[in-house]
């Protein structure tokens, strides 16, 4: 019987690959954008323009699709703006909402993409999925208040669901307000740029194997928070240098001028053992390769300024 | 300049008594139930029919009722049921809506209602507002979530926000699946009543000196979470028997064949120091007074069974 997924998001920076490795997987995928499917949309796809914040056009699309499995990764998401923002707390009732009204349709299936901001940032590194929970940030606290109500909502209505604590990414698409994305495109530009002193480790992932890794923990069985990662840290001064001898512009790269953001955590890795073992999921990008990918890829942009 | 205040849940056990302090206390009150008023409808309110869970019947009433102030009362309140229903995570998504649409109706009040199954039940007693936070129950997991959304969301809406955290509570027209109600009710209709062995502690106070410590703490300008309660605790057992001698049938009590609930914790115990000290509110029913009171409510109605 072909699996039929409703996924959120889809036309997001995460959503897009994951919406192709799920049609390589042999989904029957519906997915969900605000607006238009991003051109060119695959013809195996059926998109749906809902806005999730609107209670009523999305139960109506959730009793409508009828999917077996859930993929949602839709959240407010303005560079900078989303770590404090008021508009989390509307995504944590749409969060809900949408579970309650999956498990209502028949839905059996469930992966929500949560963040490693619900941890707390000063506890022993790696962190892994029962570390302490503690959030600094708004983004934080409203993601982790999903997953407490959704994984009881998930148990109570016959849903197995999975909860997948998303760490740093980077590749092409990215929005040009983040890091890797904004440092990339500079070097491409031939423009100078400017980074913090980036001695702050992290853990970065490509995006491709994000959105792998969140297909693979759907067609699993594995329940309960997952660590979406590389298990790996690096400085994220090691991260412009990469990108800056990727595209042979390191004369551009000005590692310094930059304010660090108070309060950053000096390092941010995951442990990645029940992505490893239990889903058996192993990212296919190194990060060499990766962020040559993302460098090329901003190169192959037409100049936007 | 007349306060305008929107009470949900106005229809409910801690509601009615509720709208009539604030009435008493010179507010213009609306009140929310998903049905009828209750009768007689005193007529300084304006009543609304309204299921809180329709999101956009929801929004059209703050909307329309552009309120200064709130009172959250409203959840799903099933005895026995609440517990762990998955009725929870409906509430947790529309009271978010409530207080996201109260605050862009110009609201600038808010007191909701908590409840002292947020808290760890093994830790410490009395437990004061910033004892540690473990629920053992949906409903507890739930109201806790709501409570981490809904302050972040009032911090950057410019609402002032209380939490009211409710402990236990008796009192006339309490659902008669209720304990002290239960007891009360069969006492005065002449039926044997039986309990458990009654051993655990419990901090109970009349539901009346709830609704008026809600109407008192909305009227305050204190922020966060607040015990709602007697800061005394009384063996389950004494409850009984003390209802037992208000309704001078202690013969008809049995007290130990129904069995304890199990992980039942042996004692629930409020500090108030919060609710004396900083809403400067004090109860007006001794707990002697107080359950002598909700004896003679139910030696008033007409046998039921």
């Amino acid at each position: 019987m072909t699996q039929r997924v409703l996924v959120t998001g889809a036309g997001g920076f995460i959503g897009r690959p994951a919406v192709a490795e799920l049609v390589r997987r042999g989904f029957e995928v519906h997915a969900v954008s605000r607006s238009e499917p991003p051109q060119p949309a695959a013809h195996e796809v059926t998109w749906h323009a809902v806005d999730l914040l609107d209670a009523a056009a999305r139960g109506r699309l959730v009793a409508g699709v009828r999917a077996s499995h859930l993929l949602h990764l839709a959240w407010y998401a303005e560079p900078g703006a989303f770590w404090n923002a008021r508009e989390n707390a509307a995504w944590v009732a749409a969060s809900i909402g949408l579970v309650d009204e999956f498990a209502r349709a028949g839905g059996a299936r469930a992966a929500l993409a949560g963040t490693c901001a619900e941890y707390d940032w000063e506890a022993p590194q790696p962190l892994s999925e029962d570390a302490p929970l503690s959030p600094s940030t708004y983004y934080g606290t409203c993601k982790d208040a999903t997953r407490r109500v959704v994984e009881g909502l998930a148990e109570r209505s016959g849903v197995s669901l999975a909860w997948g604590r998303i760490f740093f990414l980077y590749g092409p698409r990215e929005d040009e307000r983040r890091l890797v994305a904004s440092v990339a495109r500079a070097l491409a530009a031939g423009e100078r740029a400017q980074t913090s002193a980036g001695t702050q480790r992290r853990d970065f992932l490509h995006v491709d194997d994000v959105a792998a890794a969140f297909a693979a923990i759907l067609a699993s069985s594995v329940e309960g928070p997952v660590n979406v990662a590389s298990g790996e840290s690096v400085t994220v001064r090691s991260i412009a240098e990469r990108l800056a001898d990727a595209a042979d512009r390191r004369n551009l790269l000005d590692v310094g001028p930059l304010p660090d953001r108070a309060g950053d955590p000096a390092e941010i890795c995951a442990d990645v053992a029940r992505l490893r073992d239990e889903v058996r999921f192993t990212p296919a990008w190194s990060l060499a390769d990766g962020l040559a990918d993302a460098a090329r890829w901003w190169a192959d942009q037409p100049a936007t300024r």
